[in-house]
């Protein structure tokens, strides 16, 4: 083994204007409650057995590698809409893994959670599972300036 | 050391059609073998004295976080042509890394194995470094609708 | 915790010609003291209490998996000028973490820098955080056939 592997997942959202793009980024990982940690972007399982964490429980050391999957999506045009979000499927067989999927777009959160919704249950299909339980997050954010939409699974170990 | 430095190393590839392009990616690691797992990228070193294994004994544990570098190709124009492929170099000197490379294209698989391998060559070439052995892998896929193909590296500690 | 919270930290910059733009990008790394390491790119935080290590006295391990925030730019336009930079601003309370931003762009290095380091201080704002120290480090590069600037903030354990 080379890292860890999780034992908890946490579903997070958040968005933000900033001064850039990347500042607009990182207001909207503070907005989700993990702005003050290292983000290491990975391709997208949920450990088995996992458990849930709701964020308020979720104490991340600053500066700490935290592992997520994640979607994102920036704009810099005043008035447009952008959503991001997140769906994670778990098969019946608790000895398999759940399956995350991101989804980021212009437009409102219910289609991009109905996509991404979707996507997770295609992913599903793909592997012959099928699905008992399918949760999804979603957030919308209209652009002032410059502005960001963020939704991810934080996978940790608690 | 932050994170253990891998000890074994596995050349695998994959390609996949898909709901979305996400989708196709995840289809394209599932045929890699490696679809249930976190894939972390990185740049793109072999540490020195890895051991070769085939995928077939790379029990790698659901939602494991693994380290590699990897070449991936999305499209969805029905009837192209996509590749991706993936190179590592050794030198001779058995105390120093090996270096990966990876490209992706719209193209055969032939045309981006060569591309990468002499990529590859390039940057030993760079570090002042004679190439002992030079293995590469590569694919094609052609869209039927919205595909992906997946080369990669996966480090590993067997 | 799943990865180790790192100790130190190191502002290193590159650039370079190469065959391919990866070939370019690997060359920078190779200028700034880290091409044979597997960079984990990562967003975007100094922990807490860091101690500072110049590039001379950061020793990794050849193919170690080290995380990294960092900016890069390509370029396969002769004659043009690209840059990278990266900054890191510390809060008054030597409790709270730090905070790097990443800017590359076409243009020269001072400009790229005077960005980052603006962006650096908004995030800081962002947080409700005085700044006591500002950190920073560009580099440009005038491209002769394919170019890559590259600059980080390198996170180890020392």
């Amino acid at each position: 083994m080379i890292i860890k592997t999780p034992t908890s997942h946490t579903f997070v959202t958040g968005s933000s204007e900033g001064y850039t793009p990347l500042n607009a980024f990182d207001g909207a990982l503070l907005a989700a409650g993990i702005g003050n940690t290292n983000l290491v972007k990975m391709s997208s399982i949920v450990p088995p057995g996992t458990r849930e964490v709701p964020i308020t429980e979720l104490v991340l050391p600053p500066g700490a590698l935290v592992p997520v999957a994640y979607a994102a999506m920036e704009s810099d045009i005043p008035g447009s809409m952008i959503c991001a979000a997140v769906a994670a499927a778990w098969p019946t067989d608790p000895a398999k893994p759940g399956l995350i999927m991101e989804y980021h777009a212009h437009g409102h959160r219910e289609d991009a959670e109905s996509v991404v919704r979707r996507m997770a249950e295609e992913g599903m299909r793909k592997r012959g599972w099928e699905v008992k339980t399918l949760k999804s997050m979603a957030i919308d954010h209209r652009v002032e300036k410059i502005g960001a939409a963020f939704a991810a699974v934080v996978l940790w170990d608690l």
